[in-house]
C-alpha cells in the first residue's frame, strides 16, 4: 500500500526526518511518500501558521487521488486541516496528535505531552479536549525552543526533551511521554530508554494506524460531516480550490 | 470609531447585506467598513470552505492596520480564523457565533440555533463546546438550504427559518433563536415578532460588542496564546503571509 | 438611555465608587443611576450575605420599571439574584461577573480572577462553571482582605492586587486578570499598565454590554425560565414582594 | 435527637403534610419539628420565589440553635439557601433534592424527576449539575400543575404524577422516579406500587440522612466555604440578620 | 435489621477492625454481620486484586439471601463488584467510597482523599468521576504504605495519615478528609480532633446509609440495569456462579 | 508475531467465530491464538457476568507469557478486565470496545453503537465515558436479542442489526455503526454495504491495533497504574492467582 505522509510545513529537511521515521515504522510492503506542501510556512508555531498551512495540506491530499495513495498522515502535532482533509478524500486520513493520544491510551493510564513554544499550549489543550482525552493528559509541557530549533540543534533538543520528560515523570507522574512535534521523532527511542516509560512519536503512530485502517478496507464516512465539499467557485490565489473533478467526486 | 466587518466568503451581494445589518446596528459615530476577502470561496459550508476562507480573512485583518481600524468582526457563523486574527493584530476581534452565544446567554436560559446544511452540524457543535455553551444550546437545527440559497430566494429562506424557529420554540422549548449564518441577519426582526422570543443575529451582536470593547480601550492580550506570529518565511501562493512589518509588529 | 447599576450591598461609599466607574465607561448619552438597596448587608462575603442581598436587589429592579430604566447591571461579583431579576423585568439585566468573563473571552485565551476572602472561592467556582467558563479560568486567587478593606485602605488594596496579579501572570500564565469585586474598579487601569495584560473590571463591562443590548432593542425572553413570577401572596417582612401590578405584568 | 424540617414556603397546610411524611420516616426516638418561615412566599415556583424564601429559612436555622436542634432538613426541591444555612450553623443541614439524588444513586443507575411547572426545569437542571448527577438524570418532567395545586387537588395530582411517572419508565427508561416537590411526599408509596420502580420522596430521604449524620456525630466543616458569616451590619427590613451572638459564634 | 458488611479482602484481622467500626456506628437494634469472602486476595491494591475480589464478594451477597440480611455494605474503598451486587439481590447495597463522598458532600464544599499506594490513584479518580464528584475532590493523596501496613503498624499508619491529612488541609484547602481504605476506620476520630475538619470513614457512612435505606423500605430497582443476572451456565472454578435459585430469582 | 485473542466467555463456537474474524484481518505473518477461559460464563450480559469473566481472562493473559504471545486482544465489548490485564503483563493489551471507538473516530465524526440486551446500556455508557468518547457516540441501540441468540439464529441477528443500523443512520444521523458484541463480527461487511456507512467490528480493529503496537515495539507502561500486581496470598478457588513467578515479574 502507499501512504502519503504530509509534513504541513515547507521545510524539506524536516520532511526528510519525518520520512525517515515513517519508513522505519512502515511495513516492508508499505510505500511511504513524504512531502511538504508547495505553499505555506516553514514551521508551525501559532494559530496563524497552522491555518495558513492548511491550503497546502489540502492540495497534497487532492493530488494523492492521482498518485494512487491509500491513506494519508498529517504530520504536524496540531493536526492542521484534518477535518477538511476527510472531506476531500474518502481515503483514511490520520492526524499524528490524534494517533499519539489513542496509542498512548492503550499503553498508559495517564500521560504528559512535551512540545515546543509556550504559545501553543492553548492550541494543544483545545485539540486534546476535542479528542476527549483531557482526563488522561496530565500536563502539556512547553519548551523555549521553536520547531526548527530542534532541526538546527538536535543536541540542545534532546537535552530539552530529556529535562522536561524527566519532570513529566517525576512531577506529573506521567506514565508515558508524547512528543508534541513531528520533528522530534528521532529522539523517541533514546528518550524511552532513559526515562523508562513509553515515549510516543505521533508520526510512527500515524503510519501504523493508517496501515491498519487500509488493511481493514475502511474508508472515511461520506454521510454527513465528511461529505465531499459542495461544488462552488473560489477566487484569487486560492481559485484552484474551487470545484473540479479531482476535488469533488 | 471604525469597525471592519469581514464577510469571509467572496460573495459581494452577501457582504452588502451584512454591511446593511452592521450599519443599522452601529452607533452614528461608528464607521462600518464591510469587505470580502480577495481570495477564497463564494460561500462557507464545510470545513474545507472554512479553512480556505481563512487566508483571505487574515489578509483583511492585516490590511486593517493601515486602514485605521479600531476593531474587527468576522461575519461567518463558524468564526473562521478567529484565533489567528487575534494573533495578527492587537485590536479586538469578535466572531459572530461567539458574540451571539454570549448575547443570548444574557437574555435567555436555553436556546437553539437554526442554520444551513446538515453537514455543518458537527462543526457548530465543536464551536459551541469550545465556547463552553453546550448546556445552553438545546438544538442545532439545520435546513436543506445552502448559504447562497438564502440570498437567492429570501422568500424560501424566511419560510424555512420560520418553520424551524417554530419547532425550536415548540419542541426544543428554546427561549431564544440564534441565526446560524451571517446571511440571515435581515430576517431577524420579523422572525422575532412572529416567534415571540428573542431572535439573535450574530452580525449586529458582533458590531455592538466590538463598539463596547473599543469604548473600554481594551486590546487583545499579547502575553502568550495571542502573541504576534513568529517571524518566518512563507512560500508559494501564500508567500506574502511571511514576515513583514505589517504582520509582525 | 438609562442604566440602573445596583450595588447589592448597602455601603453608599462603595456605590459612589461604582457609579464613578460606570459613568466613566458609559457613553455621553447614557444616564447612570447607581443605587444601593434599602435593606441588606454592608458587604457580601459569603453565601449568607449574597442571598440576603437579593431581596434588596429585586426591590430595586422592580422600582426601575417606574424610573424609566432601560437596562440593569447587578454590580457584585457573585451576580446575586441575576436569574430572579430576569424574571421580574423584561428589560435586560447583566451581572458583572458574567460580563467580565464574556468580555475576557474575547480578549484572552486563558485568565485568572483576583478576589477577596478565601471563603468565597467555592462560590466563584460554581458561578464560573454555570457560565461554562471553567476551562478558561486558570485560577481564582483570593486575598486576606474583605470587601470593605479595599474601600478603607485603597493603598493596601492596590498593593494586594498587584501582588496577586503578578503571580497570576507569572505562575498561572494568565493572559488577562479579572477583578473579582465591584469595589476594585478604580484599580483596573493602573494595574493593566503594570501587569501588561488586560485587567478587566466587571462594572464597566456590564455597563457597556447593557448599552449594547439596549441599542439592539433586545429584551429578556419571557417564554419559560424567565417568565414573570407567578402571582401569589407573601407574608412577614417580605410581604411587599407578593403580587402587585409592578411586579407581575 | 431533634430534627427541624423547614418548609421554605409559608403554606402551613403543606408544612403539615411534610411533617406527616417526616414523622412517618423518622425513628421513634427522633423528634420532628416542622415549621414554615415567618416571612416569604406561599409557594416556590421561580427563582424569585426561591431567593425570597431564603431569609425566612435562614431565620429558622438560626432559631434552631436555641431550640436544641441536632440537624436541619430544608424541604423544598430547589434546596433554597442550603449553602448559607451551612454557614449559619455547624449542625448538619440536608437539602431534599440533594438527599433524593444521592439516595436514588444507591438504588438505580439512571432516573427521572417529575416536578411542577415547566419554568423550573432550568433551575433543577442547574441544581442537578451542581450535585454532579447530570449523567444519572435522564429527564426532568414538568407538569402544568403548580405547587399548591397538588395540595388543593390531590386527585388530579396523583393522576398527573402517575401519567408522567409512567412516561418516565416507558419512554425515558427511568429506573427510579424522584418526586420534585416536597408536597408530593404523600403520593410516593402508591406510585411506587403502580410503577414498579423506586419512587423517591426527598423529605423522607432528607430526614433519614440527617439522622445518620447526627448518629455519626458529624458536623459541617467550618474551615473555609462554610465558615460562620463575617460579622457585619445589615439594614432595613433585614437588619436582624446582622451580627449577633446567635448567628456569629 | 441485619446488615452484612463484606470486607472484600480475606484478611480476617482487618475484617475484625471493620466489624468493630461498623458496630460502633450501628444503632442498637442493628445486627452487624461482618465477613470476608472465602476466596480472593489478602488485600486490594491494584485492578488485579480488585477484580479478583469480586467473585468472593458476590458469593457473600448471594449467601445473604439465606441469612436474612436486609442490606449490604461493601467495605473496600474501590467499591468492588458494587454494580454486580445490585444485580444479584434486591436488597440495598452500599459501597463505602460512594457513601463517603455523598456524606462528605453534605458536610463540606471541597475535600481530599487520603489513601494507600500511588498505583491506585487512577482507580480512585475513575471511581470519583463515575460518582460525579470530580469537582468536589481536590486531591487524592497516596502514601507509601500498603493496605496491610496499616494493620501491621498502626502507629506508622496514623502518623502517615496525620501528615497527609495536614497537607490536605494546608495545601489543598480540603474542608474534609476522606479515608480511602476500609482499614483506616479506627483512626478517624483522633484525626478529626487533630485536623479540625470532618474526617470521614466510609465504613460507618455505609452502615448508616444502609440503615436509612432499610428504614425507608427501599430496594434496588430491578427494571433494567440492575435486573437479576440472566440465567446461564458457568464453567470451571466459577461453575457455582451459574444459574440456581439463590442467584436468579 | 503472535496475538492472543481472548473471548472472555466460555462458548467455544463463538470463539471460533471470533478466531475467524481475527484471522481474516490479521496479516499473513501474524499468528492468531483464539481462546476461551477455562472458567466463567457462557455469555456476558450483565455486570455479574462481566466481573465473573475476568478471572478466566486474567488466567489466559498470564498463560500468554509462556506461549510467546506478543500482544493480547480482549474480545468482548465491555473490555472486561482490561486494566488488570495491563498490570499482569507488559505486552500490549487491547480491548475491542476501546479499539472500535478509536478506529471509528478516525473515520466518522459521530456514530452509534448497536448491541445486545437493554440492560447493558448503562455499562456501555460508563465505558464510553471512560474513553472520553461521549460526545461522539450519538446513541447506544440495544436489541431484544442476547449474545448467544446471535450465534443460534444469525438470520434473525443480521435482520435485527439491519433494522437498528438503519434507524441509527436515519434517526441518529450516525456516520458509522459500531457493533457492540464480539459475536457480530461476521455481519459487518454485508451491513456496511447495505447501510452505506462504515460498520466497525471491534475484533478486527483490536487485532490491527495490536499488530501496530507490536510493530512499534511498544509495551505497557509499568511506572504506576499498570505496575505488576503486588505480591500477596490468595485463598480459596482463586488461590492460584496469588504471587508466583509467572504473574509477578
Amino acid at each position: 500500500m502507499k501512504i502519503k505522509v504530509i509534513n504541513p510545513n515547507t521545510t524539506l529537511a524536516m520532511t526528510k526526518g519525518i520520512e525517515h521515521a515513517a519508513k522505519s515504522a512502515a511495513r516492508p510492503d508499505t510505500e511511504i511518500l513524504a512531502v511538504s506542501p508547495k505553499m505555506g510556512p516553514v514551521s508551525i508555531e501559532s494559530y496563524y501558521d497552522e491555518y495558513l498551512s492548511i491550503p497546502g495540506v489540502l492540495e497534497e491530499i487532492k493530488k494523492g487521488e492521482d498518485e494512487g495513495v491509500d491513506a494519508f498522515v498529517i504530520a504536524c502535532y496540531g493536526d492542521p486541516g484534518l477535518n477538511a482533509a476527510r472531506e476531500v478524500t474518502d481515503k483514511p486520513v490520520v492526524g499524528i496528535a490524534e494517533a499519539s493520544v489513542y496509542l498512548a491510551s492503550m499503553l498508559a493510564a495517564r500521560f504528559s505531552i512535551v512540545t515546543v513554544l509556550p504559545r501553543i499550549k492553548t492550541m494543544l489543550e483545545e485539540l486534546i479536549d476535542s479528542y476527549g482525552m483531557e482526563k488522561r493528559v496530565l500536563n502539556i509541557r512547553t519548551t523555549p525552543m521553536g520547531v526548527l530549533d530542534f532541526e538546527r540543534d538536535p543536541e540542545a533538543g534532546i537535552e530539552m526533551l530529556r529535562k522536561e520528560g524527566k519532570k513529566a515523570v517525576e512531577e506529573d507522574h506521567a506514565e508515558a511521554i508524547l512528543l508534541g512535534c513531528a520533528g522530534m521523532a528521532e529522539f523517541a527511542d533514546s528518550l524511552e530508554k532513559e526515562l523508562g516509560v513509553p515515549v510516543i512519536d505521533g508520526v510512527v503512530a500515524g503510519v501504523k494506524f493508517a496501515e491498519a485502517i487500509v488493511d481493514l478496507g475502511k474508508k472515511t464516512s461520506k454521510l454527513k460531516t465528511y461529505k465531499y465539499p459542495e461544488k462552488k467557485e473560489y477566487i484569487g490565489e486560492l481559485k484552484n480550490f474551487g470545484h473540479n473533478e479531482a476535488t469533488i467526486k
